[in-house]
């Protein structure tokens, strides 16, 4: 099997810095872990807030530390640290090689969505609290076998909220996923990519909040044993 | 400008785990960080080294910590972890979207291929120590600016020995590159995987060694200030 991942990121608009903080690394027993953050508010302070939430996050993954504990520090780090005022989402994205399993975490009222081969299309959507305000806030935890043909999709809350402002109706992303499953689009840069730009256009390309989008797709082996990282990074 | 980052990566044949850690971390003024490790030897005790040597840099990075003293400080852990009796090689990559420049950073004997506009291809092969074995080493730091038309090339030792057990001759990942760019190539991804695969072929397929080849290339505005980020993990 090859496990792709793939994210598309933009800032509010007239911002410079997103609040949205997405990080990867390796598990030290085999895979890689995405972590996805928006911190409260947008600019600056958003950013510091995240950069703290996925730091913390990842530091502990990189260690060998396990998803739901990884969570949990992450959430306390952030309480004790700014006294319980900022909140932010935290969804951690794993792929174990050695469970052959996806680790889905949420800290987030924002669904995840999933698509499987077996089940189709459905939302993990139980009730989640964002980490940083609550004493004892712990992550929504769902882990499955990686199969071929599943796709996750997993998202801060700007790619819903898009159009929220303009008076139309917001962004649908579990509608659009269903479209681009109805299609046979398996590619998660191409899924990426159509949600990001979508939901820009219900805001007119000028997005109220920092929008992120993470897709994870599972193909077929390519046979080649390659493990490949691209990355773009847009500079003024 | 948009900057954008390839890495290709396999391990030695019949080696389940790759000795080489690659790993990537946001700088907290913006910009990114790629961090390429190598650990001595191969398999499961190379893994280990790298990943601290690589868990280290990043975690410093990620706070904000200078490059130089990131490796300085990868290298003093590692010497004092282990004794002074394990080495690694240890290369960051990164691109300050603050100062504009890339920043690159080796303690590694392998040079680092460069090309620009203006000065055409060099190497970056002043000598250089691997961390973890000598008390003081220090990073060899080379700093430029970000321009259209830049071509950074770095790899681990696999890459430049590849060949060396079959008696012919070793691969030549510059004389490649020099190739590549009379050729007019500017994607980030089909040089790592070129490279990849040439030197692959001089193995016949069964590197001998853990090789990973990373890939920096300045393109024209895409004009869509989307951040992007692809992940391939091949999975048996």
């Amino acid at each position: 099997m090859d496990v792709q991942f793939a994210a598309a990121k933009i800032s509010k608009y007239a911002s410079r810095e997103s609040g949205d903080t997405l990080e990867m690394i390796e598990r030290p027993h085999g895979g890689i872990s995405l972590v996805l953050v928006d911190g409260q508010r947008s600019g600056k302070s958003a950013k510091a807030i995240s950069n703290v939430v996925a730091r913390k996050a990842i530091q502990l993954l990189a260690e060998g530390v396990r998803d739901g504990a990884a969570a949990r520090a992450a959430h306390d780090y952030l309480y004790t640290y700014r006294g319980g005022k900022v909140s932010a989402s935290l969804n951690i994205l794993s792929a174990d090689s050695r469970s052959k399993t996806f680790v889905i975490s949420r800290n987030n009222d924002a669904p995840v969505i999933v698509y499987t081969c077996d089940k189709g299309l459905y939302l993990l959507d139980e009730p989640s609290q964002s980490v940083g305000v609550h004493q004892t806030t712990k992550p929504v935890i769902t882990e499955f076998p990686i199969e071929v043909g599943t796709i996750i999709v997993v998202f801060t809350d700007g790619l819903r909220h898009a159009g929220s402002l303009s008076g139309s109706n917001n962004y649908d992303p579990a509608a659009a996923v269903a479209q681009l499953i109805a299609e046979n689009e398996t590619s998660p840069r191409v899924i990426a990519d159509r949600l990001l730009a979508e939901s820009l256009a219900m805001e007119n390309g000028r997005p109220q909040d920092d929008i992120s989008v993470l897709v994870a797709s599972v193909l077929p082996d390519l046979g080649d044993d390659i493990r490949r990282l691209d990355v773009h990074l847009p500079l003024v």
